[in-house]
């Protein structure tokens, strides 16, 4: 097993990278190629002990920016950390990709420069959401932001997979993101996918769920649009934010909200664990010919480290090639028909 | 001043209603016509000092409920709540329309009740979203689901007047619902808007804002179509919730953090008012030739006692009049180019 990671995509670049991959490789024996400036990966690294015998670097002189238009930036910057890494995967060098970068880059590398597994038209960013009871996987969170309904299905397949083949599901319940929980309810492509994923076959289809139960956990898998899903993702990390300084704010106005908030402490901090998307590390970019993992742009050394644990499950769980089953399953079904 | 209220609307029907309306008769002294079974409704109204002179009791014999197909229940359930409010209203009998009921039945029974206001293709739902700074009002939260870039930017100058005329803001920063703050990101909607949101003359085009940005108040108004402010308000909601009462199970799990939380009890209880939305109280469905507030489902009498407050300041604003105006102004000047 060995990972590509772009060292230099995060805000954190390349420290987070280098001491996550450095802990990671450490503790799982897992081997890595850091690829990105080598005298930055190189003078990271020996704060960090060295560089383990699993772990590698390969110099890239050029970095993907935000700023960068992505189609333009895979044609042009071809020495760019995030292109190189997409291109070791290619070349079968490295079995996966993870990088802290642009995902509207990522998007455009990952499906330009490894290719888009067979059987599916668009590829869909999935992630972990922390709820009350266990975590739900939702996708798609940004990868394909204008969708078919055709296309939500794929998503809600390879949803399916995934939390089989790696979460340990038996039979994970799949809800469509929608605006009312009533069949009828939706927008034209919510209405348009509804039927379609009643009538897929081997998935377990629970209707539809508005935004509002999804913090609950009460499905396993969230299906919806990049742009909804998206959202969904961006407005749990922003209530939580939001609430989380309201309430440090309230709790340290008066001395005796303050002792109270210093009893209460422990209990708060590991509410505040819960809810923490760094203990969960990544998202997964589906659809595509191997496992490649966008960690936060704001990573720290933590959540780089649980991007490469999502990555390892995916690989020993041998995602990509129960996918390319499922789909195939799938489409002899439909094709039947 | 008369408001025609759905008194069969919500979950908590005819009680909350009937109550919420006595209160705010009684403090404002506003017109209010009761609609829906009138033996309830008195019935509720002798519980709570019976009914002040200014508030009326019309007798509707049918409800609308959420299973209910909207175009279809306009049609043939002529006596309903709903249906006999709007009437009321069309036939220059009250001013205004507010209820707790469906919003899909209110969506089709306001626009074909009472009308669209000319200039306006779709009506929008606002509503106020409290913040860490100070609160914004996000339109579409759930009206039209499917919108086109024009209608957004009718939505943008409903939002705008709405946020000068009723909050009282010297010139609101008006921002678009986007995927990321580029002006280049989007997807095919919102990539669309963002150049005729430019062009708007007379707004104040703040650029794309992410649904993170959203809960610290760093812009006045939220511009979306209707599916993607869904997710965004009831996002909000359900995290809101789930943190509460992973919160409060966090604190009462032993001994010292019940302690703790009994001496920040205050604090805490401040916090929560401030981000509880029955303190907001209602939507404005936008866009009709009166205004209509939608109150939520699970609305008790202060949240509908809030509902009527919105419905009042949107009269005393004299909105719809204002909103006509600033619509002639702008395609006066889109006619012109």
């Amino acid at each position: 097993m060995r990972i590509a990671i772009d060292a230099m995509g995060g805000d954190n670049a390349p420290g987070a990278e280098v001491q996550g991959a450095l802990e990671a490789a450490r503790e799982w024996g897992i081997g890595i190629t850091l690829v990105g400036d080598e005298a930055q990966i190189r003078a990271e690294a020996a704060k960090h002990g060295g560089l383990p015998p699993s772990v590698e670097v390969l110099h890239a002189s050029e970095v993907i920016t935000t700023h960068d238009e992505p189609t333009r930036a895979f044609r042009t910057k071809k020495d760019a950390s995030m292109v190189v890494a997409a291109r070791l995967v290619k070349e079968g060098q490295a079995d996966a990709l993870l990088t802290a970068g642009s995902t509207g880059a990522l998007v455009v590398i990952g499906t330009l420069g490894i290719g888009r597994m067979k059987g599916i038209a668009r590829p869909a960013l999935g992630t972990i959401f922390p709820t009350l009871q266990d975590p739900v996987f939702v996708l798609d969170v940004g990868a394909t932001v204008d969708c078919r309904p055709d296309w939500l299905v794929q998503f809600a397949l390879m949803g399916d997979v995934y939390s089989r083949e790696v979460l340990g599901l038996a039979s994970p319940r799949i809800s469509l993101l929608n605006n009312g929980v009533e069949a009828e309810k939706g927008n034209a492509l919510t209405k348009a996918t509804y039927p379609l994923l009643q009538a897929a076959p081997g998935i377990r289809f629970a209707g539809n769920i508005e935004a509002r139960d999804v913090p609950f956990g009460v499905t396993d898998v969230v299906v919806a649009d990049g742009f909804a899903g998206n959202v969904l993702l961006k407005m749990y990390e922003g209530v939580g934010l939001a609430l989380m300084k309201g309430l440090k704010q309230a709790l340290t106005a008066s001395p005796v909200s303050s002792l109270g908030a210093l009893l209460a402490k422990p209990a708060l901090k590991g509410f505040a664990k819960k809810f923490d998307y760094t203990e969960y590390g990544g998202a997964l970019l589906l659809g595509l010919k191997a496992p490649v993992v966008k960690c936060h742009g704001a990573s720290d050394p933590k959540a780089i480290k649980s991007g490469i644990r999502v990555m390892k499950a995916a690989l020993e769980g041998r995602v990509i090639d129960k996918l390319s089953a499922a789909l195939e399953a799938y489409q002899s079904v439909h094709a039947e028909e």
